[in-house]
């Protein structure tokens, strides 16, 4: 019963020996600033053990919850009450918290299509039924909205939420527009409908300036905006927020999960406290918006250079991920087969559609590949899809 | 908006300076193994920094799995397979992740009267309903098991699970004999009803020696065990595990959740792993049994040495709490708010009953409280009890 352990067997999806992957959007452990780390947990054991070790209040440490406050001031002239903001064990405790305290299953969630295929999982482990609106090029379609919203409404339908990644999508990398952002809150504060905005990779950005987030927009209270530390610092730490309306946190931190354990990891949330206050974390960030540019540039380039012209993909300007659009009669299950047999993985795009997927598109994720992989990796994607367009 | 930020408010409730609490069961700081931890943690930097950041595999870091199952096997005899065993982000969230994962709004759950108040508030947060047995001075009292089964089942209720905290019982102290462990598990066999074993205090036992958990005596796989590091070393390192059968721990492993976030937290896991494996845990938990059994031997000689002689109080061989039963016609509520004033503050036991609580109870925790404080209290709450007793 019992097997070899292998520690990145059930993320890395590495393949065997010699295989270049595409598959996961982990971040690059070269990017871990494990000195600096190992140093601010030396320094909260030998000034902070005992509050550190203990249960910590429910809304997470006070200190960490006003760093962030700074930090989104600084960076995004947001403005944040403390009880605007909630420690989460990482964003996808804070999705499936968020599921949880404010959903019953049957419930209609509305997702994009494509969406980020575990938050899909998260939904279905919740009993709610996910329904999708497409995107292009801006982001979700808002006119499909509306119909939606006004045919589940007339079936008496409670929905739950709308579930949006509108930085850098995954696995799209499509950013939704200013315009549409606004369109979008029009149409959900006339149904009341919450919003969740899953943005943990917002700081990733590689050119232009950010746009707001929902959060910020919103005037009615009706958004929930998750982020995270695992995209801008390591996952491992299991560490992000949220933001909402006071009463909204309040739930969370009412809650029997917060109650029972405290809040979200505290000795984890005081080294890093230590970490942001010495000034670390943003200059951080940029050299991770350095690094992950690079790569994608790689990426894009190579895609450039090598696909044959029929092939179509995103140009994200942040975070992980390219997505590709195949030309027919060529199938991403197929191809995703048939690559892996030449030592090549990336992932079909079909998980990460609620209903009928597409059939035609693969995810690309370029920040865990070495630099020199990218290129090698995207020209043997390119042979294999000009041989298959060929035998066709 | 924003106030004077207090880290323990919210789990201390320590009342004005110069109050002695009894109300929390938090584990004693002086306890906390910070030195041993730091070292574990800067190893864990030098030596695994880029697996401890990394997001990890679903089920928790192998490793100290095995180790968990090493100690096991050597403390309670117990023979554990790898697929038997998940790390958890804290028993909270183990908790929650089984009200997710095994039950839907509107499932009975059978609990004990009294029982943990905070699990009872994660079960209302996900829509449980709660039903309550009485307990004696043997646990859980058999005889009303069958009887409430059967009735739910006439009703066409799907029954979620039975929550049971075998060992030392938060919050009256009491475990559960052998005679009705056995008897427990074949009423639930015959209804094919989930066991939850909520086991976080098994290793602080003061004499005698450990019963068999249920999870060891389960021929059916029914029953769910939750450990938890948070009473034999820290709180707030957020990490526990859960025993299932192979087929039940996958379906934990294959939530969205652990395929969204990876397994509980990587970083900590890995630290842990080096800490328990210098062979520092096993002693840690000899010097925690010592140290908690002098503070149980306080309050219990203090209570023989001055409650009046209609006071009953619970004699537990481990844990954090003993539950006091007051004479009629003294009520808990009125006596918490009267010693408040006193500066003496301990949980009336209402909370802890999922319905009619009895009134008449309080819990009192002697885990936190300083040892030469835990005779003044116990001092002046006999003191407020006989004089209570005498203006009635």
């Amino acid at each position: 019963m019992t097997k070899a352990y292998d520690p990145l067997a059930s993320v890395q999806a590495a393949g065997p020996p010699g295989t270049i992957s595409f598959v996961y959007g982990l971040p690059d452990p070269v990017t871990f600033p494990a000195d600096d780390l190992r140093l601010a947990f030396e320094k909260t054991f030998k000034e902070k053990a005992s509050l550190a070790l203990q249960y910590g209040p429910e809304q997470g440490y006070g200190p960490l919850i006003d760093y962030l406050r700074e930090k989104m001031g600084r960076g995004e002239s947001l403005k944040l009450e403390r009880p605007q903001i909630t420690l989460t064990s990482g964003a996808a405790q804070g999705l499936d918290h968020i599921c949880t305290m404010l959903t019953r299953p049957g419930d209609p969630v509305i997702v994009e299509a494509p969406t980020y295929h575990e938050s899909l999982k998260t939904f279905r482990d919740h009993g709610l039924h996910a329904a999708q609106i497409p995107i292009d090029e801006e982001g979700l379609i808002v006119g499909r909205l509306l119909p939606i919203l006004e045919k589940l409404k007339k079936r008496g339908k409670r929905i739950g939420f709308l579930y949006l990644i509108p930085s850098f999508q995954n696995p799209s990398g499509i950013t939704l527009s200013l315009q549409r952002r606004k369109a979008i809150l029009d149409v959900c504060q006339a149904f009341d409908l919450p919003v969740v905005e899953d943005d943990v990779y917002c700081d990733l950005i590689y050119e232009g300036k950010p746009l707001p987030s929902l959060f910020s927009l919103d005037k009615k209270g009706l958004v929930l905006r998750l982020g995270s530390f695992s995209k801008i610092m390591a996952p491992g730490l299991r560490l992000g927020w949220m933001l909402a309306s006071p009463p909204l946190v309040d739930v969370f931190i009412q809650s029997g999960l917060r109650n029972m354990g405290g809040g979200a990891n505290p000795l984890i949330a005081i080294a890093l406290d230590f970490y942001c206050r010495n000034g670390l974390l943003e200059p951080h960030i940029k050299s991770l918006q350095d690094h992950y540019r690079a790569k994608r540039d790689i990426m894009l380039r190579s895609l450039e250079e090598s696909m044959p012209g029929r092939v179509h993909w995103t140009k994200p300007s942040g975070g992980f991920f390219i997505w590709v659009e195949l030309p027919p009669p060529l199938r991403a299950a197929d191809l995703t087969a048939k690559a892996k047999e030449e030592k090549l993985m990336f992932f079909a795009g079909d998980a990460f559609f609620a209903e009928s997927p597409a059939g035609q598109y693969l995810r690309l994720a370029f920040s865990y590949v070495q630099p020199e992989k990218i290129q090698k990796g995207i020209e043997k994607l390119s042979r294999l899809i000009k041989r298959e367009l060929l035998s066709r």
